[in-house]
């Protein structure tokens, strides 16, 4: 299975660009949610530096996660299905095979 | 000007950790309170990851400040007094040779 030389057309391009920035705009949205609850029930020293952890680890995480070049698209766009900030349905639009590549992926 | 031998009596070291005590829990109230603050405002990813340098920062800052070892505690309180966490009138029966070297070391 040929992954990461497809050619990407432009139309292909807008709507991975947006699926890209939905996904990217929930997570960190639920992100800040979370980093929010946590804040409100701070009360002792181990808390804020859990809360520093998290922090760490989710950067990282985000930072690795986003990187937005076309090889690496199908991975990930199946990583964001597996997790649960995008769906198939918003990858509409992608050549068949794109999608097929992604869904496999998503199910490992 | 001798700073780092002074004996302690038991008195001075119970005197010391109570002092040490109150200005940590001083600090950590008021970062807590600081971070509460920020987190409730944030709104963007930038305003998390500079939550998390902020945290990043103190954590660092405050494990290094806060060195409970007698050779250490006369510019430990220096410090503390210094950035406004202690008062001297907290030191109150310490050894006036001891208070001295911490006024002046504070007011450097």
């Amino acid at each position: 299975m040929q992954l990461t030389s497809a050619e990407w057309t432009e139309t292909e391009e807008n709507i991975a660009k947006k699926a890209f920035d939905i996904a990217y705009k929930r997570e960190i949205d639920d992100l800040i949610d979370s980093v929010k609850h946590k804040a409100v029930s701070l009360s002792a020293i181990d808390d804020m530096w859990h809360l520093h952890d998290f922090l760490s680890a989710k950067r990282h995480e985000v930072d690795g996660k986003y990187d937005y070049r076309l090889p690496m698209l199908v991975f990930v766009f199946a990583g964001l299905v597996k997790d649960g900030w995008l769906s198939l349905s918003e990858l509409e639009g992608l050549n068949p095979d794109k999608i097929a590549k992604i869904s496999a992926l998503a199910r490992m």
